[in-house]
């Protein structure tokens, strides 16, 4: 206790503004009521609006790690095959998920500093002349490395391939921050969930479809049963669903979609741009490298930056969260050590973001990590420069 | 909009208190760092006390079919047979659970008015001389009848048939309400969720797991991934998860049992017992019949009282809900407009039953049902009779 | 700790709705800013839309005693005559109030069971021929003794009278439950607060001002600083107050402002008029007399209930708490030990009405207080027979 | 609306911490019954641990300027004379107060950039030989300016004067966030009030109580109602008080205590000296002058920005306010628009205030007015040379 309010910036889950927080301390009502259906719907036409399609939506009470398992086996069948990515840390657990249900997972392996090369898959999906392959999964948002997948490229090279497989896109980290559009991307599942850019806590997961996407599911056979789409969907009509929501959190979401329209999504998205480019400033003075090695992949919602050789990233982490009471998210597994990582998403003004960064530099000293002098200044100068009044 | 609160008396969700609704809205905290371990503890912790167990539980983002759903692929292979009880809606679905994962269902017959009959339990596991019967499942308290199973009886019935079957029991609706003793007991896998007697939103589920159940999941072969107890169990021991938990919700949760503690367990299940007696003084003298038919059966946590013949009783709920601001449950299934159920579980006082059961009463005289005026004074007669001084 | 939410059925506080704790937990802003602005502004014409004033309100971070004090204090000066009514325990303290800050007070003798004469008021006027007395002060619904001042009936007298005297009305406990017309009934000094039909906690008092006060207020010489309606008048054109206000209470009012006129004041006062007549069933079921003895000034607020003879009233006000978890008011001054007290005003619902006479018929039965039963049945029944769906 | 929390740094009202917020939503309680007097008595004992008296306390649903009221009018009589300084807006306004109540004020001139001096207070009363000062009222920290009185020498100088007059300090923005002694320092009457460094929303106000200002108490005879001690102290030696007090900010109150003393009142003081510091020297760094010009003066809660000449200070704060969403304070009366005020009190950590204090350094340069950058990471290398680990 030492005054003041946690800095949560960890890449999520992200600091729930006081609406969203007050939304779900709502009483609780009959999940099979008149009044539930009207909140019901408005949840699902939130996802809608955010995602950006016209088609359907299905909102699990689960994390989003549910949801990843959702869109396999709703679409897929025992020993399919799916082209996965070894992004990072999240490219290859969604792999691993994969595996477990009992699908043929070809990982296509990555640095963790790149997205998936749209050249790269076009060349696989044109080698699979047989059409083995029965989805590509990409995470649009490399969590662990702050890579943001081109998905406007990706899913231009399966067009050029002309080959079938669908296309599932895990937005869990970028949706509702980054600019995302299912129908026109041609996205068959997107996978997302609640506790990153759509500032809800933890606890609702959910997939947009595709109708190829759910004509696919007509045909896939793995078991399924709290994941199935069908009865989902068709209660959904109505603004029900199978089985108990989370009915509190569904307020919450309610809550967080009106204030990201709001703002409007585009200024959202503008917002995170800006707040990444200011972070890259303060990393670069600081005479840091960013994980991410591609100019066109910087993540808006995330930097992972890279220690110098010999600094553990983990100590300084511990550093400043006991002097400067900020969450900073650790590597993950390779990266374990050897960056820390910025979330800059969902709810975060300019001045969240500094006290964030002067945090961070007040760390380095703390820590006696060598380090340039002057990155909350060349922050402050950006967003200076680039600020519009409100 | 007519003033006062909403009286939420359907069989669950229920009415979450004030001080549970103010600890979900506690700020998100990094769901990996050492505060949340000590949340991650206390939540599991305060699962078992109420479970009681001294062994292994396990906590999902999800609702309870995800748990019942759970249970099943962590410790059964396909085309294993379960032995399952038509108690009425709930179990008739978790049935349907099991028959869409591949297993071989067994469903006993019943008349939705009573528990699972321990001779018929026993008769039938005596016949599985083979012991294809891999596992009993029950549902504790059957939330579509007002009826509660007699699980030391139907335990002793399989001791006494020398079966090794694991028992399955669903406390979905009793947990936090009704007497429960895992260990005693000698359940194998205990499948719980939020929203009732703990008085939380829905949103949480969990599986607590006998040593024996624990070495059927080494040879269970469903597929598994979200649900899988493994990784769960793994995390667990430090208070933590392998995927994002749902922060908010163990908030509640660590209050809720911290509420239930306060109380008493054995006096929040006397409560209930007393409230269900009451409820049942005011149907009688009404001059209904409840649904249960057996007497040692009746639920202490709802009730589901049946109509008289030609008489609607969505109608009733209906004008209930709309004169006096009262929410029941809905006959289920083969139960549609022929019952109504009164919740009387979670968190509840005389005062707000009595209101519930005087509401009803005169939600029967708007609606003209012919009945017998007096069941609230018969209600808080009982209720007057047997009260102590807090 | 035993289940449930406390009734509490004191004529005030009353019980908060939850809309409104929600709303007292924003975030307090600057109380100089333009936010700010649009609050207090809206905090005041909602004020006056539920006194029905197109004139003059200022509103102040105090209880209603202060309001009592600052409708003194800007209109009159030492030693003038002031006429009040004993109308019960509160009329008097307010005679107290006037007397300690120099004024001359006459308190009309009453015998805490009716509200002021209005016969009696048009002959002191008419006897007071050198118009001595500068203000009528009369408490609009007395909470001690649940009688409601006829307030057109002694407006007319005075009119009658052609008297010059102020009339200053205190609407403490009627206001937002009881009809009430500053303009239209001629009020010069309306002094009112949050936590009775507002529905709000306690915190902020106000005086609604006609011209004629305002004008007072200019020759007015007793000391003001804090209570001064000058400074509070000017700054409140803008939406400022003076010194910093209790913004979090605003907020809270206006939400409740709000769901006042969700709901309609027509509805609201009929309403409270329809619960005040249950409780008087029950009341007269169980063989009691209401204190109030004048039918046409029977509070739809709150209903003072007179113990038989020999009998208690806070010994069974303690049973009725510590049995049923109900707190009810007790006896002020001269009738302790001798009525108590029902609320039945502010956010209050049939159910939560009926579970309150419920739990004090049980009390009645556990205190061992000779009564019929029967009671709770009577007010249902008329309940019944007068709701109408939402 | 643009993403994240509004930075409210104005000298208070404060960010109030979601703990305390939650605090003030619990439901209302009986004003008269045995729940209510132990949160009565928290709050009254909660407040002497802060003023650090053994003494009385009385604590009003009122704002600040209501205390200062209550200071005055409990111990003065009409026409007593009252030494008074002119620190600034507050100490003029205090004056104003006094001298709306028929007291004679001595209002000594200041600059408005330093304290009361000791030795002129010193003189001032020895050339009271008749003893006509019956009070001398001094503002503990001057909110306008950013000056702290050093009230050790103004005691010791009152000593020296051997002067019998009572001592009233106003502690409106220091207590809680300054170390501050009401007993050990010979205070008289301490006022003080919530929304500041208590970190309550505002709406209490309290005089902590000499045994001197007591006995002065029953000589005293400017009139008083709702402001006398005597029913307060009455009252509230069994936790009650004489009318209805503010029940949801007296939760806030206990909660608020219970943290201050959580990290421990000595920490609390440090941490806002630290900041203090912080603040200038980023002052210092930008070539602006703080509005205090005696360095043992400044206030650890407030910094004072003098603009350079030509430059207005209410366009920056407009600016810094619409793009950067940080409210800063005004300069007040001769003051404004040449200071502004940036409030470091109350709740707070290292990251809100370099967040602040980013949000400044950006809003010069947004406003373009001339200043040296590095103003923050002045700022932050000090806080991290001072850092210390939770």
């Amino acid at each position: 206790m030492s005054g003041g309010s946690h800095f949560l910036q960890i890449p999520g889950p992200t600091n729930v503004p006081d609406r969203v927080l007050r939304a779900i301390s709502y009483p609780t009502i009959d999940h099979r009521g008149a009044e539930f259906a009207d909140l019901g719907r408005a949840a699902l036409d939130g996802l809608r609006s955010v995602v950006r399609t016209e088609g359907d939506v299905v909102l699990y009470p689960a994390s989003g790690t549910g949801a990843w398992e959702a869109a396999l086996v709703n679409t897929l069948s025992p020993g399919d095959r799916v082209l996965m990515f070894e992004t990072g840390h999240f490219g290859t657990l969604w792999a691993g998920v994969a595996h477990d249900l009992g699908l043929e997972v070809t990982l296509v392996p990555g640095d963790w500093r790149s997205g998936p090369d749209p050249e790269e898959l076009e060349r696989r999906l044109r080698e699979d002349t047989e059409h083995l392959i029965k989805a590509v999964a990409i995470v649009h948002n490399e969590t662990s490395t702050g890579v943001t997948s081109r998905l406007p490229h990706l899913r231009a090279a399966m067009d050029r391939a002309h080959h079938p497989a669908l296309l599932l896109v895990d937005t869990i980290s970028s949706l509702g921050s980054v600019d995302y559009r299912h129908d026109e991307w041609g996205v068959d599942v997107t996978v997302g969930c609640s506790q990153k850019g759509l500032m809800l806590p933890p606890g609702l997961s959910f997939n947009a479809i595709s109708p190829k996407a759910r004509e696919a599911a007509h045909r896939a056979s793995l078991n399924r049963s709290y994941w199935d789409w069908a009865p989902m969907l068709e209660a959904g009509t109505k603004g029900f669903f199978p089985y108990t929501p989370a009915t509190n959190l569904l307020y919450g979401l309610k809550e967080a979609v009106a204030m990201l329209h709001e703002e409007g999504l585009d200024s959202v998205y503008a917002r995170h741009r800006r707040h990444a480019e200011a972070t890259r400033r303060a990393v670069g003075t600081w005479g840091f490298e960013t994980q991410c090695r591609v100019p066109e992949e910087h993540s808006p919602v995330l930097t992972a930056v890279v220690m110098p050789d010999g600094q553990d990233a983990d100590a300084l982490r511990a550093a400043i969260l006991s002097h400067f009471d900020i969450s900073l998210g650790a590597g993950l597994s390779r990266l374990s050590g050897r960056v820390f990582r910025i979330g800059h998403l969902g709810s975060l003004n300019d001045a969240a973001l500094l006290g964030t960064l002067a945090g961070v530099e007040a760390g380095l000293r703390v820590a006696g990590i060598s380090h340039r002098s002057g990155g909350v200044t060349a922050a402050l100068e950006y967003l200076a420069d680039t600020a519009t009044p409100s």
